[in-house]
């Protein structure tokens, strides 16, 4: 099975494939927009991708990839983002000169850098563990990385300093992608708390209680809901995109009936799809 | 009037204090910790704070400080994020050699850089206006900044090129905070519409359609929602914070009766403020 995931060997996202499937061949590939394409062009056959963090919230640009795109959410899985200071055997914290990370990852471990580290040179990478590659390729003992345990074991570079982030309380939950749905007939029927359906939808504009009205056709069916999130849509006040996450799959008579009587009352309604709930790794 | 904002004069925070206040003291600080820290113990009269972004969602760290600090939130704003590329004086595109930036505007101009000036290092800084000072003061036309056209009148820059953010559907809300409640006399109590309520709540575990019950106690007085999402709680699966902006402001009989209800069914409820709904500045 090939699965396709946004950076390098060593990426978070890696890490989230790897926990997520076994036997693979991973498919890095440079941007978001890429990973989509190849699972629609079928050149893989699952692809995995971050949907939001526990500090920076959703990633908006990818819901709208997922709206773009025929594509179905079959599984999902929250890991534990720890960062850590590599560097090519032989160095010190203290020889440092040049620091190469993500910028989201150099701004998470700031205050790291500026406490133990405050002369070297920080310098942006497109992702982390490309900038762990670069490093074990440069073999220079005054550069380092700031990247995943995983990325250290890939390109040979030694830890100089674990869980360097700031706020510990650091975790991103990805989503598994395919163009086939999960198979109806696994789908538990009766199981519906292990089940999850993701969607997005907008309401017709000016009715008083929409919001309150959308949800309640799940809660007259007893269907909880794990996530909800408006979006305001740029340039039409008053306009809202809703994400959700509902309880059970759309294989349950329940949120088929649900999610029908959705459609009766949205302006626009998309299921991204029914998976079995996800671990937390930590 | 004083007025704290997290960054540089030239930030797009001051901006957005600009945008809501005349004849300020301008007071710029290093951290949002020192901004609401300022706040508490007078220092300064108001600040103007980041809470949520189009592209990037919500500011969960500010969302979290709001909750500790005995601050209000009193007014808000929106601002269009616009990135522009300075330099000093003569310096052109082709001869820059170093572009320094807050590693997400690095990240929201990619495009630009990788296509326009793709040999030149790129160097994150604190934020986008002290990128700017830098430059300004090294004199040096191979080194640009990544930041608002606003910073290059401060510095004295020229704009090389404009808008240069890849994403132009960029809006940050901005929210103006103070010790002082908006005062009960201003608040207007027929005109519900232009007033807006921030609140951050929980409910009890384990209740069915905890959430439904909890928007139930606004729609069933007519009052509409502008805002909500479902925030989980690390290390504990199942609760959520949720964050909620409904119609009108505390001192309307319907809203006063709603957070009353409201108090009965939550495990916690702060409300963070009543204001004026603010305008988008393009």
């Amino acid at each position: 099975m090939r699965v396709a995931f946004q950076g390098e060997i060593g990426a978070f996202s890696e890490e989230a494939v790897m926990a997520l499937y076994e036997d693979v061949d991973l498919v890095p590939r440079p941007t978001f927009e890429t990973v989509f394409e190849d699972v629609v062009n079928g050149d893989v056959n699952r692809a995995v991708i971050p949907i939001e963090n526990s500090l920076f919230g959703s990633v908006h640009a990818n819901y709208d990839l997922l709206q773009e795109h025929e594509v179905r959410i079959v599984g999902e899985i929250q890991l534990r983002i720890r960062h850590n200071l590599l560097a090519c055997n032989g160095a010190s914290v203290d020889g440092l000169l040049k620091v190469h990370s993500h910028p989201q990852a150099i701004g998470q471990c700031r205050q790291f850098l500026k406490q133990r580290i405050p002369n070297a040179v920080v310098i942006p990478a497109y992702d982390t563990a490309g900038a762990a590659k670069m490093v074990a390729q440069s073999g220079r003992s005054d550069e380092a990385a700031i990247a995943s345990r995983r990325a250290a074991m890939e390109y040979g570079l030694s830890i100089l300093a674990e869980n360097i982030e700031s706020n510990h309380q650091n975790y991103t939950r990805f989503l598994a992608l395919s163009m086939e749905p999960t198979p109806r007939e696994t789908l538990n029927e009766s199981a519906r708390h292990d089940w999850k359906t993701s969607l997005v939808y907008s309401m017709k504009e000016n009715v008083p209680g929409a919001l309150f009205k959308s949800l309640a056709v799940f809660a007259l069916r007893d269907i909880d809901l794990f996530k909800i999130e408006s979006r305001p849509l740029v340039g039409r006040p008053g306009s809202y995109l809703f994400y959700l996450d509902v309880e059970g799959s759309e294989a349950n008579e329940h949120v088929e009936l649900a999610l029908n009587h959705l459609r009766e009352i949205a302006s626009y309604l998309k299921v991204l799809g029914s998976y079995p709930r996800g671990k937390t790794i930590d």
